[in-house]
C-alpha cells in the first residue's frame, strides 16, 4: 500500500511546494507595483469575470448538478449557486475594491524621538496569504481581489462542492493578470481536492506561507487551529446576541430582533441568542416572538421565557452554546444590564452583540463591557460584514485577538515596517 | 514511576490553570480602569522596586552565585547581573513607561458609510498574554508594565538562572499594586522552574491565554513555534546587516559599521553581516577593518573581502546565516544595490538592516525592497530598540509579520473593536 500511496503524495506535496515558491515570487514583485498597477489588474479581472460568464456558469451548473446528487442541503446548494445576477454582483465587487483607496505605502505613524531619527511606520503588504474556504464560490473572487488590492499573494483552496466554479472563476483572474503583464502566480487556486492538500498549506509549505485564514465551519477552524504551524487569522463561530435593554424603543427592537435573525439565517452575524430584560420582556417579549413566528422562526426558551410565551421548546445549555445557522432562536430573560453582560461573558464568540436601548448611558455601558469584535448599539447584528463597513469585501470576519478583528477587508490585509532615516547617528 | 511523577505533575497542571483563571478574571477589571488608574499603578510599581533594592539585589546575589557555579558564560552572567545603578534604571524605566500616553480607548478610525451606522475601531487591550523569557530579570519588570500600561494581564515565565531575582521583582510589583487596591493578579510570575509549565502555557491554559511572546534565543523560539495552540507575537533572531553603498560618506561607515557590531555584541539588534559594494571596497574596506579589529572584533570574509584584507578567515554559507551575538563579523563584497539586495533577500532574519549612502535615491530603493521590521538609513542597526523608538520599554523585537513588527512596546500589545451606533437600521 505505502508503494501505491506514496508517488501521489510525493507528487502532491511537490505541487504544494512548487506553488508556494510561485507565490513567494509573485509577492515579491506585487509589493514593488505601483497602485495604479494592481487597480489596472482589478479592472481586468472585473471585466475577464464578466467575458467568462459562459464558462463560469456552465461549471456551477456542474457543480450543482453533482451536488444534488450528493443530497447536499438546500442551504449549502443556495451558498454554492451562481447565476447572472450574482455573478455580475461578484464583478461589481471587484470594481468596488478597485474603487477602494489603495492601503500600501501609507504612513501609519511618523516621529522623531530625541535620538534625531526620522521613524516612519509604513503598510505594506504581509506576503503570502493561504485562504481555505468552503462551498461559496464567490470567496474565490473576494479573497483573490483583496490580496491583489493588498499586495499579497494567494493561494485558494476552496470547497470540493464547488471546485469546478472556483477553477473557472479562477482561470478568469489569472487570465486577466497575464493579459496585464502582471505577476499570474499572485492568485492560485488548489486544483486538487485532495484533503491532503490542506495538510501542507498548514504545514506552511517550507516557509512560503505567512499566514493563513480559515473560512468555514468549526470543524474546519478547529482543524487549522490544532495543525497550523503558521499565524492564523481565525474565523470562528458568530454566536451573536441582540440584548433588549429596559429602555428599547418596543418597534426598534421587534424591527431589529427580526432582521436581526431572519434576513439571513446561514450568516455569521445572525443574532442566535435573545437576551430581554425582565423588566420589558412581558409585554414585549409576546410581539417579538408573533413577529418572528409569523416569519417562520422556532424559538426556544429559557424558564421565565416560556412563563411568558407558553408552550415553547425548553433552551438548555447546549442552545445557549449552539450557532444555529438557521431559523431557531433562544431566548433569555435577564436581569438588568449586569444579567446581560454576565450572560454575554459567558456565552458570546466575540463576534458581534448589539443592545437595544433609548437609554444612552446603557448603551455605552455595554459598548465598554461587552468584549467582541463588533459591539452594536440600535442596530441589526446582520451588519456584521465586510460591504456594510464600507470594505468593499471581506474574507470574512476574524474572531481572534492578534492583527485584526471584525470584518478583513483589503487594509486588515496589511502589516507594516519601519523607515528610519538617519544622518548619521551611532548608539551611544 | 508513574505513581510517583503524576501528583506533581496534576498539582502543576492545577496551579497553572489557576494562574489562567486568576489573570482572566483580572484582566476583565483592568481593561475596565481608567488610563489614570493603572498610571497610579506603575507610579506605584516604581517606589516599590526602589524600595525593594536591598531584597532584590540579595536575591541577585544568590542567583549569580549560582550561575557562576554553574559556569554560565561571562555574557550570560553580565545579562543577569543586577546591581544599585541598573536598578535605578529599572525604577526609572517603569516611571518613563507610566509617563507614556495611555494606548487604550484611542479612535483608530471612525466612519460613517451609507447605512448611516457611526463606525468607531477602538484600542483595547489583548487580554492575557504570556511572556516566556530567558535569563534577564529587568524583563519581569518590563513585561509586566508594559502590561499594565495596555491593559492585559501578564502570565511570566523567566529562565531559571534568574529566577529568585525574578521573584524579588514580582513581589514588589504585585504589593504595588495590592496597595494600590488594583488587580493583584494583572502581574503573576510562574513559580517553578520546572520546564512542563511552559507546555501548559503553550497549550494556553484551557483559553485563558490570548497570546504568547517569547523572548529567548532560538530554541525557545522554536519550541514556542512548533507546540504553541494559541497565536504568537514571535522574536526570532536578529540576522541583521549593514550595507556600505558606493556612494557611503567614509567617516560614516566607519563609524556607523563600528557602532552597528561592536557597541553590544549581544543584543538582538547588532550587525552580524557587512555588505560592501564591490566600487568601494578596496579603499573603504581597510580603514572599516582597522577599526573592528582596533575593537577586537573577528572578521570572516569572502574570496573578494580576503582579497583585499588579506589573511582573514574564509566566510562559508554558514555565516552569512548566523547570528553570532559575539564580536565576529561576516563580510561580503556585493555588486552594488542589486547585489546586496539579492543578499538580505536570501539571508536577511527581517528584523533590521542599514544602507549608508549619500545617495538618498538609492536609500528610498533600499527602504521600499527590504523586507524587514526595521529599514534604516545613515544610522547604526542597533537602534533597533524600543527605548530608543520612543516606546518607553520594550517586551522585544518582533520577527514575524502579523500584529506588529519591530519593538514591541504597550501600543503593540493593543487590538481593537468596533463600537457601531445606529439609529434603529436594520439590513435590508
Amino acid at each position: 500500500m505505502t508503494v501505491q500511496t506514496s508517488p501521489p503524495s510525493a507528487a502532491l506535496a511537490e505541487t504544494m511546494l512548487d506553488m508556494g515558491r510561485r507565490a513567494r515570487a509573485a509577492s515579491r514583485e506585487l509589493g514593488l507595483l505601483t497602485a495604479q498597477d494592481r487597480t489596472r489588474g482589478l479592472k481586468a479581472i472585473a471585466a475577464a469575470i464578466r467575458a467568462a460568464a459562459p464558462d463560469v456558469l456552465r461549471a456551477n451548473a456542474e457543480d450543482m448538478a453533482a451536488a444534488r446528487a450528493k443530497g447536499l442541503a438546500p442551504a449549502m446548494l443556495d451558498r454554492l449557486a451562481l447565476d447572472e445576477k450574482r455573478l455580475e454582483g461578484v464583478a461589481a465587487g471587484v470594481e468596488t475594491v478597485a474603487a477602494l483607496p489603495d492601503p500600501l505605502g501609507r504612513e501609519l505613524a511618523r516621529w522623531t524621538p530625541p535620538n534625531g531619527l526620522d521613524i516612519a511606520r509604513i503598510a505594506v503588504p504581509l506576503g503570502v496569504i493561504g485562504i481555505i474556504y468552503e462551498s461559496r464560490p464567490n470567496v474565490t473572487v473576494d479573497a483573490g481581489v483583496l490580496c491583489l488590492r493588498s499586495g499579497n499573494a494567494a493561494i485558494l483552496r476552496g470547497g470540493s462542492e464547488s471546485a469546478k466554479s472556483s477553477a473557472a472563476l479562477a482561470n478568469a483572474m489569472r487570465g486577466a493578470l497575464k493579459s496585464e503583464e502582471l505577476p499570474v502566480d499572485a492568485i492560485q487556486l488548489v486544483a486538487t481536492t485532495n484533503r491532503e492538500a490542506v495538510g501542507h498549506m498548514l504545514g506552511g509549505l517550507e516557509g512560503a506561507l505567512d499566514v493563513i485564514v480559515p473560512r468555514g465551519g468549526r470543524s474546519l477552524v478547529e482543524r487549522v487551529q490544532a495543525e497550523a504551524r503558521v499565524p492564523v487569522i481565525g474565523h470562528l463561530e458568530g454566536l451573536c446576541h441582540t440584548y433588549v435593554h429596559a429602555a428599547a424603543d418596543p418597534k426598534k427592537a421587534v424591527d431589529i430582533v427580526l432582521n436581526a435573525k431572519m434576513r439571513r439565517t446561514g450568516v455569521c452575524g445572525s443574532t442566535e441568542t435573545l437576551l430581554i430584560d425582565v423588566a420589558v420582556a412581558a409585554t414585549l417579549l409576546p410581539q417579538i416572538a408573533k413577529a418572528l413566528t409569523d416569519a417562520g422562526c422556532e424559538l426556544r426558551g429559557d424558564g421565565r421565557t416560556r412563563a411568558i410565551l407558553g408552550d415553547i421548546t425548553p433552551a438548555t445549555e447546549a442552545d445557549w452554546a449552539t450557532e444555529y445557522l438557521d431559523a431557531i432562536l433562544s431566548i433569555a430573560v435577564v436581569d438588568g444590564l449586569p444579567g446581560a453582560l454576565a450572560h454575554l461573558a459567558r456565552w458570546s464568540s466575540g463576534h458581534t452583540d448589539a443592545i437595544i436601548t433609548e437609554d444612552t448611558a446603557a448603551a455605552e455601558t455595554f459598548i465598554a463591557n461587552v468584549d467582541s469584535a463588533i459591539v452594536l448599539h440600535n442596530a441589526s447584528t446582520q451588519f456584521a460584514d465586510g460591504g456594510e463597513f464600507g470594505f468593499g469585501a471581506e474574507i470574512g470576519i476574524a474572531t481572534g485577538r492578534i492583527h485584526a478583528r471584525g470584518p478583513v477587508g483589503a487594509e486588515q490585509l496589511t502589516t507594516y515596517k519601519y523607515a528610519v532615516r538617519g544622518t548619521g547617528q551611532v548608539r551611544p
